[in-house]
Formats: structure tokens, C-alpha cells, sequence
């Protein structure tokens, strides 16, 4: 099958998926519920029909085989599961594009050079359990057994317990790393969405990612002193002033890194209309593709943070929650991904992640690479979530030209 | 009894009350619950000994009169209800310097030339249904029948409800109007702690109330777009910073007329680490003693918000919650005033008040005067809440003062 006609039967599978599991608020592919388990066997029978040989591995991750002329395989993958009322592309962009892949050279294609493995990551969003990449990052030994016994949804279900039908153990997902790397896979490919506006505002269409933004994220409190609404302002110790100051340094200190800088949880304590806050935490979110610019941000926004407690005569502490370090893909892959994009669009777009992806994860095990689609606003994990359909197609004619040039390879 | 041994007394009465009243975490004297009436019937009790006569109006407002030669009557008043967890003095210093007036004049006293009222307003706090200065705002006429028949607290229950012990019905609450205006009263005083810093600053202990600010409130909602934390800062419509640049230029708009501007509520959609607000929902409580003023800092603080809109590509809608007026109290009790705070003090401290009290209701229908004590760091709905020893018995001989000018006029 031709590169054209792949790229027209995977948006109709696309489409085929998003009819299936979603409501009139959007995907509910949630991982570890019964619609992702439906969207998982869509996935499974349409790749059985194309001679794949199916496993899963410990930490639910499905591998549709398709044999290569050699043992040397690389993977395309992406995920399956969505966030609660979330859109038709994320995720199942790369593991439905996966499957064109899978059906130019499976049984009734051209049998491939080297095998090829499409794979569907296990819960990438963390949406019931809240460890997002859970799949991936057992397979790159970032998520350990430690970790899955302690897991509990909102409604205290234990990972445990919600594995029960999978016929899983949360202790023994860390296997998968083994598994893994048993296999001798050379390279993973993973298209994508790109989840922000950069490439609609730039006016592209597709490009090549060669890394994806490291992150440092902190819960940052400030804690002054609440006190009735008629109290003079100029004596007043407000927390939340403190935290609004600071907040909008964290901006101007993104901007000028051009890095990400982002306020997304608010609390404020008591938090009633006659009292100013005695007490507000934030969340911050930092991300930057150079891991100094990262620390440097890190760094200027406590300085800030600090100043802005000083100026408004509150205290602050930080409490990190969660760090990981930029990632930068396989220079010999990016020149390809480099390649098939020039090919398709005429132009070299190349571009990073802010959002992280299964490939950060895989990239730790074997030479990563990936590939974004524009996505309408930039919007993701919403029923809105878009791509135009000519974009999509030119995506995915995209996708099947880097493949095709790493069977090659 | 001289104002010194009074002034001694009402503050052994005041720590009797703290002991019956509080636990480890403070005053628990809430409106229509158990340790609010038990407030009221050790101020029965304590006030049918001195001679009192005793009466219930159709709002709950407790009266304790000591007839005098003259019909015409003076109140003195405040709130025996505090919020959970409150303070010893707010509320109770009024009523219980009234207390030790009931004492000076009553039956082991001497007859004064008026009759005298000892008046414990009901549920002040509003801190179970929300409704504040409930009591005297039923006798201004400002809290009706209709409002009353709305009210639930936390859990659900219905102010009726809530009622039932205390034998009344929540239509009837409005009759309290004509109850009051039926009776000769010539003028209303109360004694309160300041619950704001200003005479601490000023290095005072007490002052001549002369008014209380007007107040507008109203809730303030941006609304953006949500995106990944992942999305270049540049392109973003984040709700929440535009609301932390709009708070800031409000605390600007205060400080500029020397009014008040207080965001206390702060809530954030979706209020997830790795998303930016798409929405933010902020209160706004502002105060100014003059109307122009308040209405001159409403109208900036619409511009601001509008302009913080602008500035970050979201929109902003505006909901009024409540507003009042300032009150300017009436002009020879505020002379009579001063001129016991000077006599006590000898200075002539005179302020404004930037929270609302029982007073500005009361002075809707019969002139009116207030008196501050100073108050620890202006702490007050917690257990912090303070006022030294000296200081108090400085304001309570001031207030007795202030009775004496009054009942000579």
C-alpha cells in the first residue's frame, strides 16, 4: 500500500476509534477501564488480521509483531489510553499510524527489512492512578514496583486491586524492562500531537522533535498573616499578593529563558470574602531543552519567590514534587525525522516538546526520535482537540517516509 | 460603683465568660448553638440579679432594662456570638462593658435619669448561616422575612429549623423593626474591639468611632483557554495570571485613596499542575468611608480588571455580591465621644472603622456612636485576639465616660 493510501485508512481508523470510545464529552479511553480495554481489543483483532503476533508484557504494554527479514526490530508506538472527556488524537495518533505501518508490511504488504514492532504503552496519562508514562517508564526502569504498590485512585482503589482482570501483578511491572531489552530493538518512532500552538502560529504543519523540555515542579506556600478585609492595606501581610507578585516573575523569568513557567494550582487559605489570605500555595511547573537554562530558572524563581514573600512581608518554603532532566533524541534518527519532514512539507521544521511523551521514557532504553502533527490552538486533553484532516494526512505521509528511511537504514 | 471598680468588673466577667465559653481552640459561642445560649442565659442570670427586667424581641435580641427616671431610654449593645475558634473580646466587650453599666445603674446602684437597655444583638458573626449583623439588621429593617426564610447553613439545615428551641419563627424576624421604634430610645452606643492594627500603629488605645466604611463586594471571573504547561508562555490566555496582575493594581487602587481592596477568595480551573487556568474566579470587598471614594474605587478596580483582561488575551465578567454605604454616626454623640476618650486618655482619637458592626444597622434608626479599644496586632475571629489588661480598663472607663455624658444630656 502506498504511502496515500496508508495515510487515508489510518485517519479512518482514527475515526473508526473515536466512534467507538467516546461520548458526547469526548475519549474516555481512561487507562484501567473498560473503554480503553475496548479500544486495546480494536487494536489487537485489527492487527491480528494483518498477521501480527500479539504480547503483552508485565506492565500491560501490547506489542503487535510483524516479522522482518531480520530479528533487528524498531518500534512504533504511541498510546491508547485518554484523559477523561479528552480528544480523538492524543495519543492514538502514533499507535493508529503504527497500524498503517503495521498493514503496509504485514501479510498482505511487503514483508519488511527489519521487524517491526507496533506498540501501545500502557496508562501514558496517569489519569486514574496519577503516574503518567506508566507503561514506558517501566519499560526504562523509571517506574518501579516500589512505586505501583503504593498507587491509589480518587476513590481509594488500589493499583493492585484495579489490575485484577489484567491478570497483573503491580510488583512485577518492573519486568518489562527485562522484556525489553531482550528484544533487539534498534530505534522507537513515535508521532504525536503537539499539544501547544507553536507550529499553527509558525504556519507549519509537521516536524521533526529533537527533544523534549526537562521539568522541575514545586509546590511553593507562602505564609503571612490573615486579617479582616477593614484592616489598612499598607499594614497587611497577605499571602496571596505575595504569591500573585511572584507568579507573574515566574513569567517574565520563562520569557526571558525561553523556557516554560507555569502557576497551574492555586489554594488560598481561609479563602472567604472578608478575610485576606493568611496563606496561599501554588504549584509551579518549569521546563527548559537545556538542562543549565532549566537550573538557571529553577534558581531565579526562588530568588523571586523569596523576594516577593520579602516585599510583602510573608515567609515562603518549597517542596518539590517531581524532576527530570531535558532529553535530547538520537542525532542519526533526528536527520531522518529531518528528512521525511523536508520530503513531505518542502521546509525543515524542527522543533522540542514542552509536554513530555512516552519517548522521553524509551529514549533511556534505545535510540528515540518523534514526530509532531499541528494541532488546531494547540489544544489537547479537550472533545475540541483538532487537527485538520489535510495536515494529518500530510502528518502521517510524514510518519511512513521516516519509517520507510529506518528500515532502511 | 466608680468607673474604676466597674471597669474591674467587667473584666472579671469577660475572662468568666472566655472559661464557659471557649475550649483549647478558642470562643465556640456560634449563633443558635449550645454555647451561644449558654452565653445568654449567664447574661440573664448575671442581669436579673442587678434588677433587670428582662425581654426577648421577635429576632432574638436579648434586652435587659433598667428603667430610670425617665422613660426615654439609651442602649448600650453588641454581640455575644463569636465566630468557631474566635476571640474573647469581639462582641463580648460591648455587651459585657454594658453589663457592668447594668451593675452601676441597677438595683444596687444608682437610678439614672433615662432608662437604660442592655442589648445583645443576635448572631453578629453570621458564622453558621451567613447572614451578618442578623439581629439589628431585622430592627433596621434591612434583613426581611424573605431573606430569613432562604437560609441554610453548611449542612443543609434550614434556619427555621434551627429555630424551633429557640421558639421562633424566621417571618417573624422583621417584626423586631416595629418592636424597637415603639420604644422611646434617644441613642445607641456600643464598645467593640478595633479588629484591624491601626491603633496599635499608632501607638493608642482607644477611639471615637466616627463612621464605618461602605463596602461593595463582587466575585471577578477571567476566562482564558487551559493548555499544557508545555505551551510557550507568549501564546498563552492564562485566567490566573491576569488575575494576580488585577489583585496587584486593586491593592494599588486602595493604597492611591486610602480605602480598602481585599481579594479573599481565590479559585483556579482546572487546578492541575501540568495545566494552566483556562478560568479563575477572584472576590473583591472593597471599603472607603466617603461614597464617592467607594464609588470612584469600584469604578478603577472594573478598569483594572478589564485592562489585566486585555493585557493577557482572556475576558472578564463581574458579579455584585453586596453593597452598603458608608455610615457617618451622629455629630453631638461622637462629640460626647471624644470628649471621653480625651478626658480618659487625653487625646482626642478619632477613626473610622473599616469592618461593619452591629452600629451601622442600629444607626439607621436611632442616632448612634461606637467606641475602639486597640487590639493586639488587630487580631480578632481567633483565639489570638487580645487587648492588654490597662488598655481594656483605659476603653471600658472611657465607655463608661461616654455613658454618663449621654444619660446627663
Amino acid at each position: 500500500m502506498d504511502i496515500e493510501n496508508t495515510a487515508i485508512g489510518v485517519i479512518q481508523d482514527l475515526q473508526e476509534l473515536a466512534i467507538q470510545t467516546s461520548d458526547e464529552k469526548g475519549a474516555q479511553r481512561v487507562a484501567w477501564t473498560p473503554v480503553w480495554d475496548k479500544a486495546e481489543e480494536w487494536f489487537k483483532t485489527k492487527m491480528i488480521a494483518e498477521g501480527a503476533e500479539i504480547s503483552v508484557d508485565s506492565a500491560h504494554n501490547i506489542w503487535a509483531k510483524f516479522s522482518g527479514e531480520s530479528e533487528e526490530a524498531i518500534i512504533i508506538g504511541s498510546h491508547l489510553d485518554s484523559v477523561p472527556n479528552g480528544g480523538w488524537l492524543d495519543g492514538a495518533l502514533g499507535v493508529v499510524a503504527g497500524m498503517g505501518i503495521g498493514k503496509r508490511y504485514g501479510m498482505h504488504g511487503v514483508k519488511p527489512k527489519k521487524t517491526i514492532y507496533i506498540v501501545c504503552w500502557a496508562d501514558e496519562e496517569g489519569a486514574r492512578f496519577g503516574q503518567s508514562c506508566m507503561g514506558s517508564a517501566a519499560v526504562s526502569g523509571t517506574f518501579t514496583a516500589e512505586q505501583a504498590k503504593c498507587l491509589k485512585d480518587n476513590e481509594g482503589i488500589e493499583f493492585q486491586e484495579a489490575l485484577q482482570p489484567y491478570q497483573l501483578k503491580a510488583e512485577n511491572f518492573s519486568m518489562a524492562r527485562r522484556e525489553f531489552l531482550a528484544k533487539p530493538i534498534q530505534a522507537y518512532l513515535e508521532l504525536h500531537i503537539e499539544q501547544a500552538p507553536v507550529l499553527e502560529n509558525a504556519g507549519k504543519s509537521v516536524a521533526c522533535v529533537y527533544g523534549v523540555a526537562g521539568c522541575y515542579r514545586q509546590y511553593i506556600t507562602f505564609k503571612g498573616q490573615q486579617a479582616h478585609s477593614g484592616s489598612p492595606i499598607t499594614m497587611r501581610q497577605d499571602a496571596f499578593l505575595a504569591a500573585a507578585e511572584a507568579s507573574l516573575a515566574f513569567r517574565d523569568i520563562g520569557i526571558r529563558h525561553q523556557a516554560y513557567c507555569t502557576v497551574g494550582k492555586v489554594t488560598v487559605h481561609p479563602d472567604v470574602v472578608t478575610i485576606f489570605p493568611g496563606l496561599c500555595t501554588i504549584s509551579l511547573d518549569q521546563r527548559a531543552i537545556e538542562g543549565d537554562v532549566l537550573e538557571q530558572i529553577v534558581i531565579e524563581a526562588k530568588q523571586a519567590a523569596e523576594q516577593a514573600a520579602k516585599d510583602n512581608k510573608v515567609t515562603v518554603s518549597f517542596e518539590t514534587i517531581w524532576q527530570t532532566p531535558p532529553t535530547i533524541f538520537d542525532k542519526s534518527l533526528k536527520a531522518l525525522c529531518q528528512k521525511a519532514v523536508t520530503e513531505e512539507t518542502g521546509e525543515d521544521t524542527t522543533m522540542y516538546s514542552g509536554p513530555l511523551h512516552d519517548a522521553v521514557e524509551i529514549s533511556k532504553v534505545v535510540p528515540s526520535i518523534m514526530m509532531f502533527a499541528m494541532s488546531v490552538k494547540g489544544l489537547s486533553h479537550c472533545m475540541e482537540e483538532d487537527t485538520p484532516i489535510p495536515v494529518l494526512k500530510q502528518a502521517i505521509r510524514a510518519f511512513l517516509r521516516l519509517t520507510d528511511h529506518v528500515l532502511k537504514k
